[in-house]
């Protein structure tokens, strides 16, 4: 059996549900939404603060540690959560979204996927075994299993031949996996932006009993009509009773949605990438911080926000390292940003055990969009 | 009288003490080491990690703030402690040395400095009166006079003709501070690398009777040997009841000589520029993670450091970082220099004490020359 455990402890009539994930480096609320450290580390903040932040898990990626420092390396210093001072639980992306990101650079056949590093020319061959392996070894609480994220998942053809080898890959993966490891691996459903795709490849997936799954292959370029429609369908092909994971998705508006559905794991650059840009989430839509409009404004980023970026300094300061290109600007920036995730999701679980999601929903888009002029992210 | 009380607790055979800078912000053990915030921030630091490294007082620079954001901005977002978020004792340099590191930008005249805006061409003068001013606006605990700081300080002429207007600016900022301000200012002794042009110098800014007193115009080019030489003999030209401060230098091996002698002040840049370029101070000399023979050792920066990167990361951890350009690299090297700058003071608050002095100043050199090939910095 998996270590992990998977509670549902409340449900909302709209299909969402508020949860416990139990890990073997600590338990998670869910819906959970994940910070991302690519390279081990959530770009500019400590583990320290991301834990005042709220946060109870991290995203990390096996492809870019197996490139830099290595896997040996990692193991070496102590597996991923010593390397990187993290005690809490890790989950880990296969390098499947990679493969298709870095196409130029990447050979892929029915073995697996050959990368040829842009910088020094070295290979790695990652494969449905290699990639469980890797997560074995480094230790994660979470794994990703090795997919195929297909280019244009509007061309049939390629969804379905994409979702074909991803399933051939996750048979490979689940004979790769050992019962009783700490590192539970989640299959990856594909089927790019058909339904019927998408329903039978999940079926397949399902049967192979993975102890949780993610729906993959949205956001890569399609519209957001497109994906909100095959994201909705798609949460209903995966168990209830497993943790569902939407990969790499995550503006407030797409989280409020998503987990009204069912959704229960997010990961997303948005708020460390748009921190260190100066961009700032709040309530009332985004904010750039760079504006001159806030240089003598001496409120906070976000009225009755708790993070320290808020409670410590004023607009106005946080406008004058933005503009001088003052790395604290970029750190409180996206710490405040961190917070804000962390901060919605948890009014998104209160919410849904409170059974008012939908007004909830209602309110929170009305106020974002708002304030964001109608825009997002 | 001036709203600062300096008590000296102890005192060492050296010439050394050990005592308490009373400020309106808190209270400063001296010696004491102020990592630099010239324009607000101790690069890629928060208060609250300042803090946690035991930095109990911080130096600005009241000609960058003028600049940028502005004296009247930095005045409406609640003057300089509210403004950076901190807390604690703050001492502002008043733009002496810029008009000397900027001088193609400046024309100086009896009236004052007229910087030039390398940027947008816009123009400030600073005057003794002036700078007062600013200070006493932004609210710093210390701040210093407007001085001359020249450029060849081995040429006798320019160094007597910049002790001179210095003291002429001294009346000018004595005449200018108002009794019972919560600012103190303080004066800089000049006279170049010429011991009676400074003797005369401090002789007269004494008579002005300032809280405290400076050793300006050193560690700008001139060779480590006259920069001591001058250094030693001019403590003993400041009163010994009122704290002195010796500008800019701070080398670990110049700080256990200056502190042997009975400086009670200091700032410097080391620690946080070589923290972001991945040089890290240590007991046995200094290190470069971004060396190869770091790549795979778990241990910490400093064996015995209890600073949040030494507790919580390996050195292979920070060296990672280090080669991939990661934001977090630049901080964690940062915290812990200036907990080792901390640390230091530490130390040598401890061995003055216990009238230990020498044998501590002499261990310390031989570990430290040792570790770092006799190099420093």
């Amino acid at each position: 059996m998996s270590s992990l455990r998977f509670e549902i402890d409340s449900r909302a009539g709209s299909g969402g549900r508020v949860g416990t994930l139990r890990l073997p480096h600590g338990d998670v609320e869910t819906p959970a939404f994940m910070p991302v450290g690519t390279y081990g580390t959530v770009k500019g903040l400590t583990p320290r603060q991301l834990r005042g932040a709220g946060v109870q898990m991290l995203l990390s990626n096996i492809y870019h540690l197996a490139q830099r420092p290595g896997a040996e390396t990692v193991a070496r210093l102590g597996g991923i959560h010593r390397f990187m001072g993290w005690d809490g639980p890790v989950l880990t992306d296969s390098g499947g979204f990679q493969a298709f990101s870095l196409a130029d650079h990447v050979k892929i056949d029915e073995e697996g996927a050959l990368f040829r590093s842009p910088i020094d020319g070295a290979r790695m061959l990652l494969t449905a075994e290699s990639v469980v392996d890797l997560e074995v070894r480094l230790g994660v609480d979470v794994g990703m299993a090795f997919d195929v994220c297909v280019a244009d998942p509007g061309d049939r053809r390629s969804a379905a031949d994409g979702a074909a080898r991803t399933l051939r890959w996750a048979r490979r993966t689940r004979a790769a996996m050992s019962d009783g490891s700490p590192t539970s691996i989640f299959a990856i459903q594909q089927g790019g932006l058909f339904e019927d795709l998408r329903r039978e490849n999940a079926a397949a997936l399902v049967d192979l009993d993975f102890p949780g799954y993610a729906v993959g292959g949205l956001s890569v370029g399609e519209g957001r009509e497109d994906t909100m429609r095959v994201a909705e369908a798609a949460v209903a092909m995966l168990p209830d009773a497993k943790p569902r994971y939407m990969m790499g998705m995550g503006t407030p508006l797409d989280l409020v949605e998503l987990c009204g559905w069912g959704y229960d794991l997010f990961d997303c650059v948005l708020p460390t990438r748009n921190g260190r840009n100066g961009s700032v989430f709040t309530g009332g839509g985004t904010l750039s911080i760079r504006n001159a409009c806030h240089a003598d404004f001496d409120g906070p980023l976000e009225d009755g926000c708790d993070c320290e970026a808020c409670i410590g300094f004023s607009r106005g300061y946080l406008h004058h390292l933005a503009k001088r290109g003052e790395m604290l600007g970029a750190i409180l920036c996206s710490l405040h940003n961190v917070r804000f995730y962390q901060r919605l999701m948890s009014e998104i679980r209160a919410a849904l055990s409170a059974d008012l999601y939908d007004g909830f929903r209602r309110g929170f888009r009305a106020r974002y969009e708002e304030g964001s002029g109608g825009t997002d992210g």
